[in-house]
């Protein structure tokens, strides 16, 4: 499915929802997966995106090397490989190739796409006066992708020990908020 | 509804699935409810939470002013008067009366529950540094109130212009992630 490019400006409308998704990073030609839920939009233009990151996850060491990162959202399509991808560890395991994901190049950053993710947006660090403190790095998304097919993305939201809500209906109620 | 007790080390559960939420906020007797979606968890316990209010909400000055809130999570039943609120300020609008919800008085802090909402956090601002420059608070939940009837919120989770998806079905894989 060819992904196309998604207007920046529009990035929040992807994550305010409160998806898990999955942050992909590289470190000297290393890939690795990360699942998270801890995320917030900051700012609507350039989108600015809060997310926690553990320093115990393998990820945290490559984004505070690299500074470059991919966050990608899955639907239920890959839930089983989202968890999998949550329970295992970047140091001992290929999660690409463990759980059957594609990585494809990214345009602006190291990191690379996960292709089975129905949106990948490419970000890098802007802010990181929260890391010591709290683990919070503040992204800027640099550029955003998405599968026009997907209307209603069937995305996964983590109620915590493996149970989580899908997507259900959408409603449209007239307002002035953006 | 009576509302129960919830324990803090649960809070991340409501919370990480991304839910629309109301913060009410009062100030020398004038209580205010706003609608937010920007934020995340940042810490399990003591629940830490990260959220965005603009410094042209009128609740901004009194979270300011008191350094408490609360974040009350409503479902899609009153989804009209949660748009209602996000779509009227709070300087010119009793918001309680113009929607009909009821406040009720919290135990740990000044600002009113929002009886019709299936959960309620109380709140103190535990870290404002990040306030000049991102508008964002870092809140603890110091109490937490839930509806035990509700068992799978049917919460609304934003996607832009009054579009929300509504919580669907509820899944369980076998996972080692808290």
């Amino acid at each position: 499915m060819a992904k196309k490019s998604f207007p920046l400006s529009k990035v929040y409308g992807l994550l305010e929802p409160g998806p898990v998704v999955l942050v992909t990073t590289a470190r000297n030609g290393n890939p690795n997966i990360m699942a998270m839920s801890w995320h917030t939009m900051m700012e609507f233009e350039p989108p600015l995106v809060g997310c926690i990151i553990s320093n115990r996850n393998y990820s945290f060491d490559s984004l505070m090397a690299t500074k470059e990162c991919v966050i990608n959202i899955p639907t239920v399509k890959i839930a089983k490989e989202v968890v999998g991808c949550g329970n295992t560890h970047g140091a001992s395991t290929d999660k690409f190739n463990k759980f059957g994901l594609t990585p494809k190049p990214a345009s602006k950053v190291s990191a690379p796409l996960i292709e089975e993710c129905y949106a990948n947006l490419e970000c890098r660090v802007a802010d990181a006066k929260m890391v010591d403190e709290y683990c919070m790095f503040i992204l800027e998304v640099v550029k955003a992708w998405i599968d026009p097919a997907v209307k209603n993305p069937q995305t996964i939201h983590h109620r915590g020990y493996g149970t989580f809500m899908v997507a259900g209906k959408t409603i449209k109620i007239k307002s002035k908020m953006k």
